[in-house]
This record gives C-alpha cells, sequence and structure tokens, in this order.
C-alpha cells in the first residue's frame, strides 16, 4: 500500500474514535461500546480485520488532496462519510437478519433489535455531528452547500435500501430496477465521497462533477463485481460464503440475466428457494447461460467510465497517483 | 384555541408537507406513502387525529414570534423538529413492538420492521435537510449554530431511548434514573423546540435560555403527568389503555415510588408480569401507597418551574398569551 494511504488511514482512525467518544458518558456505557464493537475498536475480534477498509473516508481525502486542498482540515468529512457508511451497515444487519459482519456477531444478535436500530440511529447522529465540525476549518456557506449534498446522499442511500428489501419480495425484477437500486444503495455514498473530498479541496465545479462521476462508475464495478464473488468468488477472500448469495435468494445481477435468458437457471430458480446441494449446479447453469460473462462486460464498462472520468478530474500529486492505484485495486485491474 | 395557534398549525403542517415531498419519486412510491401515512395525511383513519398534536413546531413558532422574530422565517425549524419527534416514533413503535398509535396500525405493523427502520432513517434525514432549508432566511453561521444544538438534542434523544430500552430489563431502578432517562427522551427536543425559536427569533442568549428551562420543566411535567394518566387515566382522553402502563411493567415514576415505599405494591410487583385481573388492584396499592400523590406533587413542582421560566423569557404580544395558555393547558392546569 502507497505510504500517503497510510498516513491518511491513521489520521482517519484517530478523527473517528474522536467523533465517536461524543457518545462516552457515564450513564450510557454500553451505548458507546455498541458502537466502537462495530466499529472494530472493542470487544471479542477487535482489530483491523472487524474494521472494514476504510474506503470512503481515504477517497475523501484523496480527492481532497489531489485537487490541491489540506487533506488534514478534511479529516471531520472523511470521519462523517465513514460513520453514515457504518450506520447504514447497522441497520442494514437488522434488515437482513445478518448474524455475522466481518467474522463477528452483528450488534442485534449481541443487544437486541431494539438497542441496535437505537444505536445506529445515534452512529448517524454523530455523521451529521462530525459534518458540523467543518466549520472549524471552511467558510460557514460551504459547509452548508456540503451539507445538503450529504443529506440528499443519505436520502438517496435510504431510496436505495427501500428497493432492495422491495426487491426481495418481487417474483419478478427487471435489470433496469437493479441498476435504480445499486446507484442508491452503494454508488451514491461513493460518488459523493469524491464529490464533497473535492469540494473541500477546493476543485471548481466541472472538476467535482467528473470526481463524483469517478465515484458513481466506481461504485456500480464494484457492485457488479461485488456479485460476480457473491456466487463464484473465493470465500477466503470475501468473508462470506460463496455460495450465499443464491441460497439468500439475492437477485444480484447474474441473476437478473439468468431469469432474464429464460433457460435451465431460470426454471430452477422459480421453483422455490434454492437448496444448498443445488448451488454449485445452479452457478453452473448461470454460467453455461451466459449470466456472468454479462455481468462480467457490464463490470469492465462500468470500470472503463471510473478511469476515464478520473482522468477527466485530473487529480494531481502523490495522491493522484495514489487514487489511480485504489481505483485499479478496488476494479480488481491490479498488475 | 387561539387563534394565532390555528394560523401556525395551518402553516406547520403545510411546511411539513412540503420537506416531506422530497421523498416523492416514481421508483420508491411506497416509502413516501409510509411517511405520509405516519403523519396522518393518507392511509386509513387519516386525519386531524392521527396527526399528533404538533405542539413542539407550534411552540418553535410561539418562541420565534414572542421573542419579537419572522415566525415565516422560521418555519422550516418547525418542521425540522416535529420530523424528528416523529422518526422516534416511528423507530420506538418497532422498539416498543406497538401495534397501533393515535388508534391506527402503526407502519411496522403494516410495512414490515425492516422496511420500517428504513423509513424512520428517512424521516430522520427529511429534518436534517429541513433545517438546511433555513439557510434560505437566516445567516449560515447562525444555521450551523442552530444545527449544532438540533444534532446534540437528537443524540441526547437516543441517550434517553437506549436508557428506556435497557430500564424495561432492569429488576432494580432509581428515582434518579427515571429523571435521567425523561431528561433524554422527553424533555430535551421540547427545550430544543423553545431555544431553537428563539435563536431564530432573534432572542438574547439569556431569553434562549430561559425558553429552554421552560420547555425543558414542561417536558418533564408533561411526562410525569402521562405516567400518572397512564395507570389512572381515561382511556378516552390518553388514546391508550389506562392499565397497559402496568400491564405493560413500565417503570414509570409512581411504579418506582411504590417500589421505593417496599409495600403491598411492591411485593405484587416482584411476584412477576402483572395481569389483567390484577391490574385494578395494584393500582390501589399504590395510591394507598403514597405513590399517585408524590408523583403528582413532582408534576406540580415542575410546573411551577416551567413556568417561572417562562415568566423570565418574558414572551411579547399574541404569541405571548399564546404561549401561557399553551403551557398551562398541557399541564392540566386550564380553567
Amino acid at each position: 500500500m502507497k505510504k500517503i494511504n497510510q498516513t491518511f488511514l491513521t489520521a482517519i482512525e484517530k478523527e473517528l474514535q474522536h467523533q465517536v467518544s461524543r457518545l462516552d458518558e457515564t450513564h450510557t456505557v454500553i451505548y458507546h461500546e455498541m458502537l466502537t464493537y462495530h466499529m472494530g475498536w472493542t470487544g471479542e475480534g477487535a482489530g483491523e480485520k472487524a474494521r472494514g477498509k476504510r474506503i470512503r473516508p481515504l477517497l475523501v481525502l484523496l480527492a481532497a488532496s489531489a485537487s490541491g486542498g489540506n487533506w488534514e482540515k478534511a479529516l471531520p468529512l472523511a470521519a462523517g462519510i465513514e460513520l453514515i457508511h457504518n450506520f447504514s451497515l447497522f441497520h442494514d444487519d437488522i434488515q437482513d437478519k445478518s448474524e455475522t459482519r466481518r467474522g463477528r456477531l452483528t450488534a442485534w444478535k449481541i443487544w437486541g433489535v431494539a438497542q441496535a436500530i437505537n444505536a445506529g440511529d445515534g452512529m448517524f447522529i454523530l455523521a451529521n455531528l462530525a459534518m458540523g465540525d467543518l466549520a472549524k476549518s471552511y467558510p460557514a456557506e460551504m459547509v452548508l452547500a456540503g451539507e445538503k449534498i450529504f443529506q440528499e446522499t443519505c436520502l438517496n442511500l435510504t431510496r436505495g435500501q427501500h428497493l432492495d428489501i422491495d426487491y426481495e419480495k418481487r417474483e419478478m425484477l427487471s435489470v433496469g430496477d437493479y441498476w435504480t437500486m445499486i446507484a442508491g444503495k452503494t454508488a451514491t455514498l461513493i460518488a459523493t465521497s469524491m464529490q464533497l473530498g473535492a469540494l473541500f479541496g477546493n476543485a471548481d465545479e466541472e472538476t467535482q462533477n467528473a470526481y463524483r462521476d469517478f465515484g458513481h462508475y466506481l461504485g456500480l464495478a464494484f457492485q457488479v463485481q461485488d456479485d460476480i464473488l457473491g456466487i463464484w468468488g473465493d470465500e477466503a477472500l470475501t468473508g462470506k460464503s460463496t455460495a450465499s448469495d443464491l441460497l439468500e435468494g439475492k437477485k444480484s445481477l447474474p441473476v437478473l440475466y439468468g431469469l432474464e435468458k429464460d433457460g435451465e437457471f431460470a426454471k430452477k430458480w422459480k421453483e422455490g428457494p434454492v437448496k444448498e446441494a443445488d448451488v454449485r449446479e445452479m452457478a453452473q447453469y448461470l454460467e453455461v447461460e451466459g449470466a456472468r460473462l454479462k455481468a462480467q462486460r457490464q463490470a469492465d464498462q462500468m470500470t472503463d467510465l471510473a478511469l476515464k472520468s478520473l482522468q477527466m478530474a485530473n487529480p494531481q500529486g502523490e495522491a493522484g497517483d495514489a487514487l489511480f492505484s485504489l481505483a485499479e485495486r478496488l476494479l480488481g485491474r491490479e498488475a
């Protein structure tokens, strides 16, 4: 990993701990603990693996720095973005009834649904308070403009989440529905990480938009890759069972292509929930019927668009180099 | 009701609808519907009764106006406060497994827990966006100062909620624990309604604090009254079964006094969940053992403190008169 990334990641972790420490009060010790546990800092299994990759706040600081701005001033923004991401995971785990995340029990499994809903709410509020801290280093008008984009992004996130939950029950789903959903659920926060990083790095509007486009396509490409890995990936790599997406009946992009094709896969799928014994066969049907290739082509196309947008944004210096490397790593194009 | 209140309530409803309309998009119709249902505007049983009393936004506008400010400019603040209140109810209903609110099915009963968590999140985001709209009428620094108080209030709300959920499981609970919990769960948002109303009404800091104190004590007095009504109230008046607080095992103030007394009530209480057949007897024990009177005295004391703080704030004009009347009505001191 690049040295600049390590410098940024260390500063991000410190800023996150500072932001979450607002909750550290005598009367609500467990509430605070729920958040530090979820962030990967405390409890069983705490440590780097439990933290997630902090990709979004890293993108924020790289965009700010590659736009010629002072990355240290943008730290509260980086923290705000990462807290929003973690807020959505917090509630997502309850909504999906996921019992583990990053190899550890989820918060609701330990402390119950009621407290976990509340702690997720708290994580969101901490994100908002972090955003407010930008006022220490930037003009008030600029902070308000950033907050507006930030909140609209949160609304898009919940729109994506609404569709995701809704789609689970729906029998018929189109590929178009899929793109609408993941644009909200996955791409919007990455796009905003880039856009706001550039805004608070003092980039002009055109550059902000190019960074935003990069984030948008990066998010889409990343999600499609994740969908592919969710069926054909390596469990050790992704941290989740590769069979789980089919077992869970997740309508990911390859599945939708398979349903569109209306062949053996679609026939089997419509017979009811996929059984463990049928998972390998189902994945093979999908592959033979071209769904994997089609999804991979989409991922490649989004990847190209992402990299073209990044070139347009013309990121500078060490942070600029790091952005290209990070994009290539995330998009699976590493040498 | 005073004419000024009606003018304000009409304007509040319009502003709320404007703020919630941000969600009205073709792809997420049901999401929008969940919110308009919860707000009492659509669905079965829609209408005034389903809306709640909009006390908090009314307090905002009255404080702004009684401080000599322009209440119309403060409308986004009033909406933001009411949306936060409704956000907390949205999640509260899931956390408490409440199947009805204001005589109608709760959102999670209709659309399921996963969607209801998400829609509650959306309500919170709409509140934040409403707050951002204040920038149209006020200096950016002032908006940021208001937002900081607003978000810290939200954090206090979740602290109170955390304690409330935690207390349900705890065997022993002190009266001190009770005050800490309701300060967060009930009083903080009412206190902030008054403080921010005064801030955006251009009141000086001392006056803002007097208004805040008024709201704080009003909230405490109101909650204790509600606790008393939850055991001895009239179902037609409160919209919930008067027995329900005892049946639900709610550790309200009279119950805590009863447990402190360690008499017949405490003995029965410790035998396990209160049965329907025992509710009347339990309520009588509480009354005989002085718990009702003690709670009423606390409510009276908080009421006095509230009214003294309001006098200190010295609210002016028609809005000032309306504030005193509203306080007396809420505190059950109407002629």
